[in-house]
């Protein structure tokens, strides 16, 4: 029986052209996949067609934006997950929704091999293939532009050489990556890092020093789940999308920073994730308000983790799966509301209601109505900083004490 | 011998009532430390006198602001500290410093206690005896407000009754302590949460709303410290009041949260920092191009700590200064620009140069000149994800996998 | 109607005085709860009794020592947990059985108030009032010794004339706390913590210098829990109590350190565990084989965390009982048999067997039959020495560079 | 000029044929280097001589014991290193004092490469390869055994066929590496996990089930430096070499486990290590009785990331040198004895005596003398618990509370 090779297929030039690259390279079938993860442009069905009409002996597309929004955003934003405290892990959170379907039609048509569009030096060819092998071990893996030295050039005159049904006009300046979660630019001249990024750049934002009304939101979290805004029930998928358009709208979300690759290089990114940046901030001042002290603190390291391996495509690694275990467990009292400004550029958290408050008015205020018992303060302070006195008081009898 | 008390003298009404209240419940004589670090106010010597009316034995002030911004709030920059991911640490900051001044005034005096103006239930106190305790645990504590129950009006019968020359105004609805690095800010109404601040509530920065021209500014920083602002060479004090003026005139730094305290309650915070928010931010991505990615993943685990401590009152503890050797290792190649626009409220990278960058283009760039070899990949991935591959094949064969 | 306290009765001097004691000075009235975690000595019946006989109105006894093994012991096992690396937790876990217990009296009794008999410098006071403030936040706290003062003179005295039916006889010269997961021993001459312990102060384990036959055991996990012992089904109490013989008998499990309480001191602690550091060093292996590396790497920073929360008293808490979501969740593959040689006061394991091994003999090996693919790894060395190549390429640069 | 490889050359039959067979394949001029790191066998000018019979154009030797135990051995034991809490990093920390070692002949002999005879799924190719990319970025690796394929018959063909003066005898069943610091050992037998060591494969250790009288020793440590045993002034090398004499011929320090090696598999390690069991068990409880409670917790972190990198090959990477500054610190006031039984396999600390103890008896102590003030554990306990109890309570009204 002939081997069968399942391809990661966007309906662009490279990946059109490695259906029949791939077919004479290993003499196997291919079977195309496209799935949906909101990244716009052309109808699926349209890119079916292609799929085929490139050689493809199977295509299938899949609409998976809500299966991107509820298992993949959602516990993006649970765990307030910037990478390097910036980039809300846009694409690292695409690859293992496409990686999922690319594995199911594998099985479905017997299929041997996965392969994918990526070059050999960003961060997807591993989200890609960890991501495969973390969930189908025995799948092999290819990548024709990094392993049969696939260049544009090549694959342009294969193309044409092919009369395959695609234009090959001159590409766009910029490399581009986006879903509903967000966007990513890659380009030539921000590639010199003291160079500022320029309005072309961007899609998803408006500029944000242009004048405008401020959009008031208030989002309603449920367990860490935005479920409703401004009061009307919305799912996932939607709540990222309204605010895309509305945090878009005021120039929210717009990110300029040198990043570290899981293969050792750093380089310039520049994103934009309106809605991602809008659910981050708001999810993490209810968490303020409803998670327990200690928890939030040694949350901080979990979230930073979980975004470190979902960066470096470990997204079905076990770890992963243990760590999300622990911020569901610390998501489940927050629920509320949050009201923010959205102008300017900038997201600002004005108000917060929860029935799951934490905060406690009356041990709080400073006005009558205080419930804080201040006579305890002098016992706790004198024990906590018990340990700290006790070294105190040997590095003065060592002669290695602060000087003061 | 009389035993004698230092107190920590801010010249206001409170502390001022403190210095006969202390006199008249321990039978001590009181002397009053006054330490400028870039509040603002009165002049130092008017203080000194006040403290001298109102009945100090001796009085002594000292102009801590180049000390204050050198040992305390540059580490806070060379650390990113931000509690919460939000606040910089502002009076914690600023607690050691005057910490470090009461204990030199109670040698030279030779006094046996300090004495504070705090209440029982917020974090100040903590800062202060924790402080003194590891600093000199021979040195007793007390403060008036919690330990006597010196409440307001206690204070101001007090003060009327002994003819102080203080004015016992009504207070202010806002409870305010501010130095150089930023300004705190608490008031009744702030206290339900869902209300937002007015504009009323600021004083170091303009309402980021109102339309203005953008400022563009150079920061150099040379082992993770502000040396010149475009190109002129400044102190670190003279970096934090050029942006605290530039950035605050932007509208940058203000921060609405609610945060944890250490007695155990959350509350709700008011903070303007414009030029701490504007220096950690440059200061962020300068680390981004020049620190190694392993060495910076580590480093917010240190700068959560160390920001934690801070905030805890711990700055003399000893975890607190070996965390200290770290974080100035991690800042050896931290040097170079950082070209910043401060606008609408924003203070955003546009640009970074440095002598000892990692970023390097020839490996980054996907023009020609690549030297990147992509043939590596593929052994790297592999074996990168080969310990999760294995758990894979467990998995399935345990009948425990992830469902494709 | 009369206020109620529940005391935690353990049929001691101590305890038995409080009943009358408490009565006096609070007025009301007293119901003493006695629970059998393992420590063995009186018949529970007789404990009830004599609490009566004192004066408590009503007494609850209850066996808890399968809920004790179950709920408490069985996930310290699954977090391998020694505090400072060394101590099994063997007081810090039966606190919350007991609180749990003490709650349920309180709500069935009606009482206000739970009683226990702490010093005030201990760990236990805090786990004690920190679980019953996190388990029933409404309910108080009192204990007697530190807050009236009653000192053990007093006590006797109390006792005497009273004519209450204990025996006042002179102290024994160590205190004691024991249950089944172990005993742990303070005394006079060990406050000097260059003394070493002697032979007396042991209950548990056979000095472990004499010669005898070697022990060899094979324990059985599923899902981290131990259940069965050289092929014979037992539940986790009966787990522990059999290899608190055979392990005791061979002088495992003694332990003589010096630790940091809680309360900011430094004390000397000796204790016994044997079939717990029996358990847990074999769990720790069989983990060795069956958890994937980077799941086992962050499993270290979860489980310290998880032991000081236990340690200090925070059993109840929420950050506590998130990472017990994460410590199961590891553990869920945890399965297979452990051989160990028990002897000469070492438990050393010498076999594992396990059907969900990530041992690969064929991928380990050295022999024919390797299947590891050598030549992935020059890629993998390359990309993963990538950043700190690059970092000693600034570095030699900047002239900062290591020297050859 | 002919290029030049510098081999890491042990004198054995591996390395002694890399040398003619790196020259046939790269036609490059070989120049060897063998590193003394207490290895024991042969004397270095037999290596020698032997490297230049076998074709070796240069021929180094370097007595490197002293510099080992003072910059390797050392900072492991200040970090209580125990990659998976068991091995003490024998191999892993050698490999760096080679590789400076090789980096100084290549620059001294102008060699553009090194080369080392690891295979091609061991943790020590890694420990080179990075190590020398680290250091010297510019040089190139090879590895013979991985890169050339060179099998140890196609090695005893190439020595027979060349007539090299190396025993071509049958290779022993053990594969070992051995070292002052310990001893590592594989084998065909042991591949089965299941299979238990048997005495054959030890030579650092005698049997711990033989009955002999016990043996006391007092370790002297200078800020975390071993520099005296039983009073007597030593060196580092000293202290592990009579430990290893002393602990070994009571057994200790023997270890059989399942470890993580970097490549991503699992295998089973027997190591035996008398010196550096002994040494950081000692260092340890001497921490214990001097490192302050917060320092010593976060010291955990630091010590288990540092043993992690130094196990995967990072020692000359920005992390770890910036961790190192971290431990020394943490080491200041690690000063004083240390008294140890070592018998039976066991090495059990039995008395502490320092100057910087932080250790206070007079706090510590339950009899007369105590100055421990109770009265402050009430404020304590009820702060320190706040924040949970503040959640139990919403926990309560959310009706997620923990049953009682």
């Amino acid at each position: 029986m002939t081997e069968r090779v399942v391809l990661a297929y966007s309906g662009g030039l490279d990946t059109s052209v490695c259906i029949g690259w791939i077919a004479e390279e290993t003499g196997a079938e291919v079977i195309a996949v496209a799935v949906d993860v909101g990244q716009g442009g052309e109808d699926l069905e349209i890119i079916r067609k292609r799929a085929l009409a490139c050689g493809a002996v199977e295509a299938e597309v899949a609409d998976a934006r809500d299966e991107f929004a509820n298992e993949y955003c959602l516990p993006a934003i649970q765990s307030n997950a910037l990478y390097m405290d910036r980039y809300p892990l846009v694409s690292a959170l695409s690859r293992p929704t496409i990686v999922k379907h690319l594995v199911a039609a594998a099985r479905k048509h017997g299929a041997t091999t996965v392969a994918h569009g990526c070059t050999g030096k960003g961060n997807d060819q591993v989200r890609f293939e960890a991501g495969i092998s973390s969930l189908a071990p025995d799948l092999k893996c290819i990548a024709p532009v990094r392993d049969y030295a696939m260049t544009r050039d090549k694959a342009i005159a294969f193309c044409e050489e092919k009369n395959l049904p695609i234009a090959t006009t001159k590409k766009s300046p910029y490399s581009i990556d986006q879903n509903v979660f967000g966007r990513a630019v890659e380009t030539g001249f921000l590639e010199d890092i003291w160079n500022a990024p320029i309005e072309d750049v961007y899609e998803y934002t408006q500029n944000p020093a242009e004048p405008r009304e401020a959009d008031e939101v208030v989002i309603t979290f449920a367990a860490g789940v935005p479920v409703a805004i401004d009061g009307r029930t919305v799912t996932v998928l939607q709540a990222i999308e309204e605010l895309n358009r509305r945090a878009g709208a005021q120039g929210v979300g717009r990110l300029d920073m040198v990043e570290d690759r899981l293969v050792g290089i750093k380089s310039r990114e520049i994103y934009e994730a309106p809605g991602a940046i809008a659910l981050i901030t708001a999810h993490q001042e209810l968490e303020n308000v409803t998670v327990e002290r200690e928890l939030a603190r040694f949350k901080k390291t979990v979230d930073q983790r979980w975004g470190e391996l979902v960066y470096d495509g470990m997204w079905f690694s076990p770890l992963k799966r243990a760590l999300d275990g622990f911020i569901q467990d610390a998501n489940q009292h927050v629920c509320g509301d949050i009201r923010m400004t959205l102008h300017g550029g900038r997201a600002v958290v004005t108000g917060r209601k929860s029935d799951t408050s934490l905060y406690d008015f009356n041990l709080a205020t400073y006005d009558s109505g205080d419930t804080f018992d201040q006579s305890l303060s002098k016992g706790f302070i004198e024990l906590f900083g018990m340990s700290s006195k006790i070294a105190a008081r040997r590095d003065q009898r060592a002669g290695t004490g602060l000087p003061a």
